[in-house]
């Protein structure tokens, strides 16, 4: 059982490792949409594509699949061991019914990383990810939302950049409004933000705007926000537009 | 002037596009060690290495290259977007000197992102980044050691998982002691720790031990470590070895 990282989606960034893995297996688990970003696979393969939000279910039909001899993999978007299906195979092995513990035990099983969503986002806008960094989800499907508002709090006090998932749904406007309060207690106006949605896919976006400026307009679920700290600086483009990066050096005012 | 993360150094997760730009690449610009992993060129292409801590010099000459009209290859382990060579290129564009400024603006500029070492180390140990977590660099080169501390017991206290890059150097093994002092004060014993070194490479290491029994042999500048947050569980490996994992849910005691 291989948990397959896809990274963003651009064929030019799955490791060869992911490739190998996604052709030697006889069967496919993995969320709808990132299956058919996998594919195409072969008539021999088998895919057992399921709706997002079952991850743990998912999680345990792999380890049955597996621990009967196939050969699977769960494919998962960006790094699956970043808000990914990693963590979701390791909770199914944990929680493993008694009858079937000890074969899913002996499932031989490996993750191969992938390229994150905020690393892919970061590398279109130059380097905001230069310096120390903190990231983290604003989903609260997962944890209570004061735990989010907490960590927010103290990653913005102590100057991180944010790497920021999940920052906003439709069904909760209001706390994407809330986390914009925190993090404005902590950081100026000019501060940079990159907005990235759907990096490495065919409708890719990429704005850099003021911290300021920034609303929840184009913000939602399938976007990466990066949140520069003091020292995050943007420089113009050949092509008009802007960079921004995060110089390695702290505490300078001067210019590199 | 393409920026290429090699990733940790396994051939499997070198992204297609960082070996396209590897053989598009007329000159290629590094530190000595990484030219070498990305190696071999061929004859027409000409090597520039130099020696570790050189970053800002590399870049200024990379970009020179390229605005002579060079096809530049600048190269970067893990993800040149974290604690690497595309903040240095992007620091030495911002500040470069008024009688080149133009032309180097002029570069076409990309960065091919890569694996980070933390996240390699996370896929060889299970899952221990499959939540909310910071990613801090305790060398203190580039930012008073103040700071560090700081970010460290605010991370700390907001039970993040922490990865932590440039863990210890012989010159300062007091500074690893103190860090640990600091963690210990918001994390129990039993908190995991993740020990990566080398991972990718031929003598690759990672070790999963109780944050306790931590020490800092073993621990050194080739190390990205993770510590866990107070959910992150170990699990027993088919081989006798431990897996390490953090939940993606939060606040929660009872197991998945």
């Amino acid at each position: 059982l291989t948990v397959v990282g896809l990274g963003p989606g651009a064929e030019g960034w799955l490791a060869p490792a992911a490739r190998a893995a996604l052709a030697d297996a006889q069967d496919i688990v993995g969320y709808r949409t990132y299956v058919a970003l996998a594919g195409p696979f072969r008539g021999d393969q088998t895919l057992h594509v399921s709706d997002n939000r079952e991850e743990l279910q998912r999680a345990r039909h792999a380890l049955a699949l597996a621990a009967r001899g196939r050969t699977v993999a769960v494919v998962s978007s960006g790094d699956p061991g970043i808000f990914a299906m990693a963590a979701a195979v390791m909770e199914a092995l944990d929680g493993a019914p008694k009858d079937v513990a000890r074969a899913w035990h002996g499932v031989a099983l490996s993750v191969v990383p992938g390229i994150s969503a905020a690393q892919a986002a970061a590398a279109r806008a130059g380097a905001p990810l230069g310096h120390d960094f903190c990231v983290l989800s604003l989903s609260d499907n997962l944890k209570p939302w004061d735990v989010i508002e907490r960590r927010l709090a103290l990653a913005a006090s102590g100057d991180l950049v944010l790497a920021l998932y999940n920052p906003a749904s439709q069904a909760r406007p209001h706390q994407f409004a809330r986390a914009l309060e925190i993090i404005r207690e902590h950081r100026g106006p000019d501060t940079p933000v990159v907005i990235g949605r759907d990096v490495g896919r065919a409708d890719e976006s990429v704005r850099i705007v003021r911290l300021g400026d920034l609303t929840p307009d184009g913000v939602d679920m399938r976007t990466v926000l990066i949140v520069g700290s003091s020292t995050t600086r943007t420089l113009a483009r050949a092509d008009g537009g802007l960079w921004a990066y995060t110089p390695r050096s702290y505490a300078t005012d001067a210019p590199p």
